[in-house]
Order: C-alpha cells, then structure tokens, then sequence
C-alpha cells in the first residue's frame, strides 16, 4: 500500500520540530560512546512514541566495544549530560559508555523486519565561534567546549526521531516489524560493530542506512547505489624510551620521537596494492617532554584502510611491522592497541534498485545519481555484513545537502531544508519494504 | 684579610635555615620568567638584610627576553604566587616576567665588584608523588602540579640567601661591593642573557657561578675549573598545512606531520662537525588533530648546541635549513621562533686556580676534582663572556651531591648537607675576592 | 569475406618457423632504440614478402625520442648488430636509434586502414646460465650480456612476421591497407609516441596490439577488453653534492647520497588519490664514490603511474617537489630528465566486442575472459589514443601463456605453443577488419 | 752518535732516483692487497741492499684479513703486475693479496730494534687526465685505469727505499736492528692489522709511521705529536628483498632499496656521543636493476668511527642495530660484513717530544707545528698499540707539502721537494733511535 501523500503531510508537519530538535543536539555535542544525553533524548521520545526502547548491555556486546575513554571521563561527561537534562533512568542503563538505543515496533500485520540506522556521535573538534558560522550567529554552537556535531549526526539523530513518529502515525496501515538503531560511536568506527555483535540484527530482512551530504554536496541530490565502503582499522602506537639530558649523555636516551618520526614516514611508504585503494594516516603523533630531554615517551594515532578487507588486512599487517622494527631501531618499547575498525563492504544492488523506484516515484529531488563510491569508511558496513550473511539486503542513502564548509571542518554546517527530504525518502523507503511495495 | 673561622660558623648557624628554605622553594615551584613568588621572597629577604634591591626593568632588558609566556599564563602565575604569600610590592615591579632581583651591598673600604649568580627557576615535569621520594614522604612535594625543582635551583636560591646574610654580617671586615644576582629562567638559557644585556655586570671584576650536583654525583666533591660550556640556540618550529578527509581525499590535504617527522629525521642526520662537540635535540613534536584527518598542523620544540658558538652557528643554519625544505617538501608553512640561547664560554684560568686554593685551605672538601667538562649549556656563559669582555674574571663552581636520581628526573632530590658546603666555600671564594686575599 | 580455415593452415604451416624466428631473436636480444639486427631482420622479413618498408626518420619523430643511450653506445651496439648478421642497408638507415620499421601493403580492393602492433625491445637483466632454464639448456640464451628478452617481445615479433606472411599469402581475398608497426623501446615506454608523433597511424581505422602472458598467465586464455592502462612517467634524478673527508671533515661536505635517501622514502610517503589507483617506484639508486668519503653524486631512477593523466599529473609534480626540495635540504644540485611516458587509455568497447567474437568464433581458445585489468604502463596508449583521437579504434589482446617465471625475472620463459595462437588470432582478427566481416 | 751531515748528503744524492721511484709507482698504481708489482720492486730493492727480506704469509697473519678482493681479481693483478715487470719470484710468495714486505737490518752493535712504516697502495679513483694536473702532463698518470695514487703512499714508499739506502750505506756507524715495515691496504685501515698480528713488531721499541699532506699542507712544515687518531670500523651491509613489478603488483616485492635508504637516513641519525668525537658515513649505495622492477638488492658500503675504541663500538653497534632493523621493516634479508677497522691511539708522548728534537737540531723545517689533532684514522694505530701493549714507544710525522688539490680528489698531487725533507727526518730519527742520542 502506497502512503506517499500521508508521508509527505506527515513530514512537512514535523519539519520544525526536527530542525529545533537537531540545534538542540548541535548544541549539546556528546563524543563516542558518552552520548548519554543524546541517547536519553533519544529513548524518551521513542518511549513516548510507544516503542520498545532497549539500551546498554541489551543492545552493545561489551567485548566488541574499542576505543572506549577511561572510567574518570564516562563519569564526567555522564554528570554533564545530566547537568544538561538527561533523564536519569536511561544514562543509569548506559554503564560503561554502551550509549545505544535500539526502538521496536510490531505492526499488526505480520511481514518483513525493516531496520533504520541513525548515528548519534560528534566528533572532537572546536567548534568556530564567528559569526560567519550560522550556528554560532543563531545560538545554538556547540555548549561542550572541544566537541562539535561536525559530521551532521546531529540531523540524522532528529531524522530517525521524525520518521520514527511518521511510522507511529501511521501504524495502522503497516506490515512487519521496525527496528530503528541509535548508533554511538560511528567516529572511529567503533559502535556499529559492538551492536551487531549482540544480534540486534540478525533477524532483519532489510536495512537502510544514511549519510547527508557528503559526496552529494546539493540539496536535492540522491543517490541510493553506493559503492567502495573502505574497510578500516584504528589504532594507537604507544612508544616508550629513556629519557636523557641531550646534551650532557645524548647516547644514553633511548629516543622515543625518534622512532615514532620514523614510524611515520616509512608507515606512509608502505607499498600501494594493486589489487585496489588502500590508505594510511598518522592523524596524530605527540612525544616529548622537554626540549633539552631525550623523548621517552610518544604516541601515534593511525588508521589504514583498504577497498577489501584484505587490503585493509595487508596493510594492518604492513603497518604494525613497521611500527615494531621503527621500536627495535631505537630501542625503545612499543604497544600498539586497536581502537576501532570497520569491514569493507557492498551495497545489495536489489534493494539498491529499489530504492531508486522509491526516490523517482516520490519525485522530490532534482537529480538521482546512479553510483556514488563512498571512498571512506563507515561502520555501517558492520551492519550490511551481518544482514547480507543472514540473507537480508542492506542499502546505504547519501542524501544531498548544500554545506557550508566540508565535513570535520570547524565551520560545518548544512542546508536544514535536506532533513525534510531525507524523513520523506526513509520513511516511505521502509513502508515500502515494510508493505512490500514493488 | 681571611675570615674562614667566622664563615664556618655563621655557616653552620644557618644551616637549618637554608634547609627550610630550600624545601619552601621545592614546594613551591615557578618556572621560567613566573618566579614572582620566589623573586619576592628573595627580594623580602635580602631588603631585610640592608641590600639595595633592584627588580623588573631595572634588571632584566625587555628586548632580550625570549620564550615569554603569555599574559594570561603570566597572569594566572602572578595570581598564584599571591595566594601562595608573595608580597605584591614587589610582584607588581615584576610585570611581563621580569622575575630577576639584584641585591647590592657597598662596604665602607673600596675594593672590587664581586657578583655571585644564583638561578631560582623550576622545570616543567610532574614531580613524583610516592613515599620512596622523599620531598613526597616528608611533605614538602610541588603544590604546583607539572611544575617540579628538579634541578635544584631551589638549593641554589637557598644558599644564595645564607651568603646574603654572612655577607651581611662580617660586613665591618669587607671591602668593595657584592652583587647578589638571582636569576630567573635558567632552564631553556634565557634569562642570563636579559640580566646581561640590561648592563648589570658591566663593572663586575669578579663572577662566580655555581651549581649543585650534574658531574659531581658525591657530597665533598668540588671542582673549580669547568670547561666545555656548549654554546646553544633553542627555537620552535610550527608547520601549518591543510586538513583533508585522510580517506575520501588524501591527496588535497598538506601534511604538517609528515613534514615534521621528516624534518626530526633529517635534523638529526645533520653531519657531524670536525671542529668539536655539537648536538641537536627535537625534544617535543606535537601534531595532528584527529586520526582519520590528514594533520594540518605540526609543533617542533629543538635546540642545537655546540662547543663553540661557530659549531652552534654552523648547526642552528643546518636545521634551520632542513626545516625550510622539509615544510616546502610537503607544501605546508613553517614559522621559526627563537626561544632562548647561551654562548660558549671557557671559566678564566687564574681565578678558577684561586678558588682551588681557597677550597683547599678551607679543608672542607674531600676531593677538589682539577677539571671537569660541563658538556652541557648554562646560560651564566653570558655573565662570562660580558664579565671577560669587560675585562674581569669568571669561574663557575660544581659543587658534588649526592642524588637520589639525575637532573630533570621527577624522582630528582639531593643531599642537602651539601648546601651548607656551599655556602661555605661561596661565602669564603667571595670574601677572598672582596679582601684581595692572595 | 571469412577465411578462418585458410589461416588456420597457414599458420600451422609458419609454427616452426616462428619459434626459430623467436629462439634466433631470444639468442640476439637488443634493448630500446639499440634493436639494429632485429629490425634490420624484419626490415628484410617484411622487403621479401613484398611489404613497402620504412625505418629511421621516416617512422621516428625525434623530438619525441626520450632516454636515448649516447651515441657511442648507439655506435657500439650497430657495429655488434652488423657483426650479428644484421644487413647493413637497414641498420645505416636506423642513425640515432631510430630503430622503427613500418610495413604498409595496400590492397587491390579499397577498405579500411588497419594497424597491428608488435614490439621488438629486449630488458636490461642478465639472463639466468642453468640448465633449468630452457633457454640456456636448448642453446638460444642471450649472446649479449646484460640483455635479456624477459618480456616475450621476441614472441611479439616473430608473431608479426608471420601476421604478415599470412596477408601475404592472401593478399587476394583482402580489402583496405594493412601497417604493420614494428615499435622499438617499448620497455621505458619511449618507442610509441617516437612513432605516433611522426604521424604514422593518423590513417588508421583500427589499430591491434597484444601482450602474452602477464595477467593471462595460461595458455588458452585470451582476454580482448583491457581496461587500466596506467599513465606513467619516467625520470632520472642525478644529484650534486661536494665531497669531503668523512673523517676530517664531514661538515664541509654536501650529501648527495642522503639527499637521494631523504628523497626515495618521501617518494614513497606521496597520499595516495582518492580518484584511483597511483604508483611510485624509486628502481636504482646509485650514489657515492667511497666509502670514506661524503658522497658527491647520486643518481634515482624512477617512475609514477596513474590510472589517468591526472593522476600521473599529480605523483609528477609531488615527486619533482620532492626531488627538489630534498636536494635544497642538502645543499645540493638535482638535473631531473624525462626518460619516457605513456598515456593512460581504454580500449574501444565496440572494437573489443567485435574481436571477442572473432575469438570465440574461432574456437581455438578455452576461455575468453570479460574484461582485464591491465594495472601497468604501455606506450600501445599513444598509438590508442591518437587512432582514438581520429575518429579510429583501438584494442589490445592479453594472449594467456604458460610462464616459466614472471616477466622482467632472469629465468623468464613462456610457452611457445602459445605463438600459433596469437598468429591466429591476429591474422583473423585484422580480416575481419579489413573485410569488414561483421 | 750524530751523523747529520752524512745523512744529508747521502739524501741529496738520492733525491732523483726518489723522484724517479715515486713517478714510476704512481704510472702503475694497485689497490689494497693488489699491491704486487709494488711490493715486488720494493722487495727486489732491499734485497739488493742487503736487507733480510720477507713477504706473504711471513708478514701477514691471513685469519687478521679483511675486505681482500675474490680470487680472480687478485689473479687478473697478478698478472698485470708481472706483465708491467714484477719479478715473479716475489710475486709468487704473495698469494691471497699477502703483499706486505718486510726488511731487516741487524747492526753490529747491540741496541735497540727501530721500526720505520711506510704504506704502499693506491686508491680506486680514476685520475684527472688533463694537462692541468702534472702527472698527466709529465707523462706519469696511472696506467691502470680506476686507480689512482691520490693519497701520496707513492711518495711514502719511495721515501722508505731512500732511508733503507741511507742506513745501510751508514751500516757501520749503527747499532741495533733496523725494521722496515711496507705494508699494504692502508685504504679501508686493513693492511696493518694482519701485519701486527703476524707478530712483526712485537720485539720493537720504537716505531715511526709517517704522512705527507695531510693537516700539513705546506712544504717545510713539520708536526710529531699527533692526536686524534680515530678508531674505526668498516662494513659492508647487503640487503636481499623479492623483486616485482611496480606497477602490476608492488605489494608483493620486498624493496631493499628503502630499506637501504631507511636505514641511510637513521644512520646518520644515530646520537652523538658526550665522551667524545663520533662518526658514521654512507659512502656507497648502490641498488636496484630496472626503474619498473622494485629493488630486491641494495649495497651500503659504510664506516664509523670515535675518538676512543669505546666510542666507535657504540657507534658500530647502533648501526648494526640500525641495518638490521631496516631490513626487517622491509622484510628484506641482510647480511653484514667486516671490511677493515683500525684502533684509536695515541702518540708516545716521549718520543714525540725526542722527534721535535731531532727535527730542531736538523734545521731543515721552517716551522714544527707543537701537536696536531689527526682527526681521521689510520691503521697505524694497529702498529702503535701492539709496539706501546709490549712496553715500546709509537710515533707519527705529518710532513708537510704543498698541494695541488686534497687527498683522494683526482687531481691530488704534492711537490716532490717534500720527499727530500721526509727522507732526512725519518733516517735521522731513526739513526738517533738505533744510536741513542738523546
């Protein structure tokens, strides 16, 4: 059954709410795996709604989560999200950083299980504080200083709450069950892998994920078939040397910058693979303590990716190999720990086909490009690889926004006008999968 | 006229003194140019004393400070040394940093101008907070956390005081004048120079410098003939490149941190020189602002030293060299900022065999070591050089320690028997000088 | 017309002689713009069946001529072709390595223009001296030490030879003009733009190359769609420094070698393209004169690669930066001279689809691959793309053969059952062409 | 007893026939342990004299020999040296490369045992052949191309032939025995270790080594107590990796190449030591086979050296280290070799002080240079440390000359009036040795 005209009402009547809701999340920017107040938000409005509202452990297998930060900061950023409104009852459940929230809902009628993914997280950036950057100029920048909704999952997470009430609205007419996934952590790929390893997934036949903007840098642009997900690993190299005075007893340090230098630059030598894209970063490299001292001390933080997990693989294995003779070199210890890691992946062409039916037929953007190659990673693919090995279909929307500076840029900012698109195109995608319109 | 009976038991009165001063310092460190508490302790106490105090521009020249903090950090210190007791007379005489504080004293007989040099400033390093340490067992640990004396200026400062107030006290049998200079920002070789250049040792005959501890690890050691003072520049270099996603669009960013990491590389592959010791030293690189982000920006903390000020010439246009080309390597833009520096300089030989021969008579000592090689850089080589050009003599004192572990080790502490030896034979070196004794 | 039987039989008929012709050629290997006896041979080859024969300037654009040997390697390579049998008449014609031949054979009846590719160049590789390698057991190793046709371009000729021979022979039943291009200095990709840029294929309707071996490492297999052709460009990097006593003196040295070091590892370290596959590769590095001595010279030999002229465009102008600045970091010189490019290129799709099912129809091969990555250099993209850019098409045949070791490795060998295959398959496949046979 | 004026006109007389000898040795020059036609005209010329002659493995222990070219370079020497007139006789006892001499002289009268070294090889250079440099426009440049006489051990051999001369023609006047040391490969410090360890000097109580140039690049000037020798180590470093081609599969080499240049840069990065003089250099690498084929080879020809034994074996254990950790980062094999070494050492200071004397009384230098620091190494050193082990005394003269460009440079050439001056030195020396005038 096609609801496309109630859909449509049904968005435009929660157009405002959404963009209010997404300038209160810009403005309360929470980072990996300490969403408390995001998550909160999330789980008593899907409460309200009538879901079934599961978190922490129900929904995060513990011993996949990476990356997670030390008791003292959860505790910290636990207390503001409380300071900043956060109903107790949910952050209570979300011990440990495992800031998930999963909402089910059974329609009457039996069919297909239909997920939606939104990711929550922002990312760890200062946010500008010009005038020339609207969110500042309006009022709602970021509250947390160091933390900046840089990505737009500020308008995914008020996305899902949108097409969460739309299907509510209109549950009368619906078949199947919807799972709608509030995902932490998606900025060092680290949440989708710990909710698809507690099962959250494995009876979905269908699931849909979605990024704004981008690829699509325009307001009205779709694209529904997305190739060249990049598998990715993060992780940290800890060296450790020996400090020494640099100009009384030089030789007696053992030099801990020294190595990480040189760790880094043959890192980005690794050979290319012909097999396809590979790519290797040192994002951030911070040694020393003293400018007459001999480092002892340094940390890298490096992520490799590959267009196949076995690129990605080989140039894991390439890269600790450096890293553990760059130690070797200078003497001096290392200890290499993994903080996240995302599969490669593909979209199902089916599903992918048909969304394209259902964007077309909605007739609401100007343009819907055939392929886009992602050429980056995300952790959604964690998702589409669980669904896809247990026969379901998994897609991925890049939904265009005009933006005001590139993603991770201080100055971020989209086209709010995109969150009204990106509702109707979700939810009428999966009524259409929950109905199985053809 | 010898006085030694007198000095030895005025020493000894004062010994306890000392000690409680010493450890008042030690847990209240200040680091460079921030010394307004201790500044203000000392000039309290010498002013107590009868000496003519100077402090602020009257003994520190503007124009040749380097690596200044900044106001709000100057500000902030300023605030703290008042909380901690400081009188605000003189911390408010000491705006913009100029921490130094000259006590002058003239005797009735004319005679020559002595100056004894004293550095009252702590490093930057977290002091160790266990029982086995024992500042830490006995409570006198840093209050002012990441900051530490783990130099032992605070020892310094404390019997610079003892010989201001023997000094003082035998001052009917003294002839000539003393000057008292204690100076602030020693570690990073930067305050020496901005003492000197203000024109406070012009009309000095007679230097004297000294240091506790470093290549006289025993208490009853003492050696008066240093040489091999490096001459050393030290400067910060900061790359600005561009940020890109490192995986959607590598290719568009401008890596800092490669180009840091390869100018650490090559800094420290520049040759050897044939003439004499040099050394170079990246003693902080910090870099990057997000691992799956291509890093923008890059922050090189070096020095260079070398026997000779040639030698350290020949290295800083070496490095400065490499890190030109290694910015321009990777397209990103580099600032180089001078942060301190200390010439070379050689102890004259007639004044450091007169000390040798006080310390003799005195038969305080256990063993007088003929000549020992600094290997290191002190910024009193700018006292030297200013001293020696006017015509004067200079000579620097190492008088042994025991250590509990090296210099700028967060477990650094020492036999403080050794302040009363000190005082000793500083006391007696200057009154020798003031007399004329042969 | 068809006339599959007939060129079936002539084939067979040619087998022997075609794997004498590449055993005589294996014995006698010449590598780029040095290849006098063997063009010389095809020069007589081609004269004897009746072919219009040009060489020399007639088929060479000097201008474009890149990493030409000086001429007294030119002069030393001539006289060993002439003391190789090679006909005098020829290799007088072929003055500054214009080492091309050309065959052209109109017709009676008019129709198209086709072009068949064939390369004639040796490798610089010491050829293995074991009996496991056939052809040192079977008496056709390489007669010139230092050359080696580890490439199969022996094959490639003598193929052509009998291409030829078979038109030839059925001269009659044909249409249009037939060029056969006998190209020199493939390897470097140098001898290709030599012969476009003289205008030689400007006629050309259809233009065939073909390759055995490398991705179809089979005998059987054919693969007619080639995509991935990699733009390259290959340069020398020849560094100057100044010597000194590295002992006595090493701070008056200028570095070649460490120049070239620094140099070949931020080569390496260039981001990868998020638009597609690059290369790099640093293959010689020659540098120093002693091992007491700071090196004076150093020579790189290189190459970047790009899956389009952009990238390639791209990896040139980092490397060159690279090149250059590393040189200033060591106060030395730096020459960099082109030594040869290739365009990137695709085939035409419509001209690989109609040899496809030349192929099949034959029925000689066991497998007809879709579609072959190429993931490599070929100077066949300058004839492509000029045949391409006049309104002409373009195709490549990867002809499988089983290999005794890997192309460029000293025990290189193929199957030589694989040459009646390729006789086959060219020989139709230009019929077809020129008799437009749909 | 004195017998200086003897001595002078005995080496006036021999001045041309010295000059004569020097031409003729520099025409045939030989490289380390290649030294055939040289050793052999030396042997035939103490032999004639008188002296006790040995040679081969009388005079070198084999197991001490380092860095000795394969068999069939020394039997291609070999037989140039007899086809240039090397008596066979002689040349027939040096197999292996053993062509140290050593005549022996025993006066009448008991005294003391002298030894005199004087070194005999030539450098691998190719010598300038311009009219410019005089040896090339007198008709005496190296016949044997690649080598090249450019650190005047031409004129140190001929000197020694003129003092071997001097003593016997004074054979009466003397007491003692005469030793006369022609050793060979002082380039790359190998030759003197096999010879001390043979045990050739083990009975000596003074030993005199000698160099033209050098420090001393002025004719008349004269310096005996030398400083500085630098121990020094020497070694090759072969690097094995899996080649491939870079642009179809460059994940699958194993480049020796970077790893060899990786290794380069860490090298010369290896810190300085506080003790004293450190260096290393990176005078050869040599790597790959083709610009398209990643390197699987790769040769470093390197050295170190410090200004005690002790530092040169921390300099040469940081560079193992260095080597073989770059190896493993590549995944390439390596395998180091020993190619020669010399001690560090120092003059007897008594018997430099006896040389000064000598030097003085004789009235033939303009000026005598109090000490000069050698700052590079010889093998010498060998001989100094054996000869001071067994309670002897070792010297070093550095006889000035002017000129025409500096060691090792293909233009090195001295004025010849200096080996007149070397020749008086060292017999007087010597004869006040023997004789004891004190």
């Amino acid at each position: 059954m096609i609801l496309d005209n109630e859909i449509m009402t049904l968005s435009e009547e929660l157009k405002d709410i959404t963009i209010t809701r997404r300038r209160n999340l810009h403005h309360h920017p929470e980072s990996a795996w300490t969403e408390f107040r995001t998550a909160a938000f999330v789980a008593d409005t899907l409460s309200d709604l009538g879901y079934e509202v599961q978190t922490g452990k129900q929904v995060i297998a513990e011993s996949a989560m990476t990356g997670v930060p030390k008791a003292i900061i959860l505790a910290e950023h636990m207390k503001r999200a409380m300071n900043q409104g956060a109903n107790p009852k949910w952050v209570n459940k979300m011990g440990g950083g495992k800031t998930g929230v999963l909402g089910i809902f059974k329609f009457k009628k039996s069919g297909p299980t239909v997920a939606l993914r939104f990711d929550m997280d922002a990312n760890e950036i200062i946010e500008a504080q010009t005038d020339q950057h609207r969110p500042c100029k309006e009022g709602f920048t970021s509250l947390n200083k160091g933390f900046m909704h840089a990505c737009g999952h500020d308008g995914h997470t008020s996305v899902g709450l949108a097409v969460a009430e739309i299907l509510i609205k209109l549950k009368d007419e619906l078949a199947g069950t919807i799972k709608l996934i509030f995902q932490p952590a998606e900025e060092g790929v680290r949440g989708a892998k710990a909710m698809a390893e507690q099962g959250i997934v494995d009876d979905v036949d269908y699931i849909l994920g979605a990024h704004l903007g981008l690829q699509m840098k325009k307001t009205g642009v779709l694209a529904c078939h997305i190739t060249g997900f990049l598998a990715t690993s993060k992780f940290d190299a800890e060296f450790t040397g020996l400090p020494a005075h640099a100009g009384a007893a030089p030789e007696t340090g053992k030099n801990a910058l020294l190595a990480a230098s040189c760790a880094t630059l043959n890192l980005h030598a690794i050979p290319r693979h012909s097999e396809g894209s590979s790519r290797i970063n040192v994002g951030i490299l911070n040694a020393g303590s003293g400018r007459n001292v001999i480092p002892a001390n340094a940390l890298l933080k490096l992520e490799t990716r590959g267009a196949t997990n076995n690129i990605n693989q080989y140039m894991v294995a390439e890269a600790q190999k450096v890293i553990k003779t760059a130690a070797m070199m200078y003497g001096v210890d290392v200890k290499i720990t993994e903080m996240g890691s995302a599969a490669g992946g593909n979209t199902s062409l089916e599903l992918a086909d048909k969304l394209s039916q259902t964007a077309k037929r909605l007739g609401i953007f100007e343009e819907i490009v055939p392929t886009c190659n992602f050429g980056a990673s995300e952790d959604f693919s964690y998702f589409m690889e669980r669904v896809q090995k247990h026969g379901g279909q998994a897609a991925y929307l890049m939904i265009g926004a005009n933006l005001a500076a590139g993603h991770h840029d201080s100055y971020f900012d989209f086209d709010e006008t995109a969150l009204d698109l990106a509702t109707k195109v979700i939810s009428t995608s999966a009524i259409d999968l929950l109905n199985k319109v053809k």
